[in-house]
């Protein structure tokens, strides 16, 4: 059975301590979106944007072989103009 | 190392098996969202109507215990009036 | 068409003002995932808990008026033993 | 005020209806899970896959568009070797 006598300092300092992380999250989370915002007020595309944040993730190798395992597929499935006739 | 060389036929047809069964998910959370905005129309608060619909997925027991243990949280949090004094 | 010529150094800080607030924001999601853990080891329950933080973000009428039409609801469905035959 | 006086009837419907077709889609869920269970154990690379299946959304002129505009913040940030010197 799961504790439901406890000292009820304990759970009010745990739920205070992730109330407090949960707020500073949420104050991080807006100054990314201001940033996007900015961004975007200064011509940039912001999907694009969002592409090369999740590619600087993965190290060059990593990158060169996603991209050339997906331009495999892609050709096989005809999506590649001019990179062979598509899968009958 | 991953498949690179394969039947072109094989992805094409996996490919098409996925999108499918995409498209038909698409349509039935169509239909969904037409649902609650139906029950919305008829004065329904769909808050409550995706609560309700949640719980039905516990059993009474489930739902009665988790009511009661969330009880004893408020009340040691001074969230239920009247139910004892706020946590020290 | 969008922005392709730009300063290089505004792309570069942006990307870098981006990332460093992600990181920021991912130690914090650690330090939350932490504080329920160590409630878990404590014999907290962390379903009951995540409940007890989402209901702290409103006020004691709004949950009180969600409370009583839910047992409206789930009464009308027969959810609530003794509270009158199910909805034919 | 939200509707708490209604048929009871007419709640039961709109609920065992959205059950109904959330279950359908819970089904299709699975289908799809089984997909790509069973393209990977052809050797498929199941996220390369996703990214295949998100890339036919977009049509031809639109996923060039994408491709270039991110080769160019790419390049911007000397992450293409050879495309010029990294962002100052």
């Amino acid at each position: 059975m799961n504790k439901t006598t406890f000292a009820h300092g304990q759970l009010k300092s745990i739920v205070e301590r992730i109330e407090r992380l949960e707020e500073e999250k949420k104050v991080i989370a807006g100054d990314i979106k201001e940033v996007y915002a900015e961004a975007k007020a200064n011509g940039f595309d912001t999907k694009i944007l969002r592409k090369v944040i999740s590619l600087r993730k993965k190290d060059a190798a990593e990158r060169e072989e996603e991209e050339s395992m997906l331009d495999v597929y892609l050709a096989a499935l005809g999506m590649i103009p001019g990179a062979g006739e598509e899968a009958a």
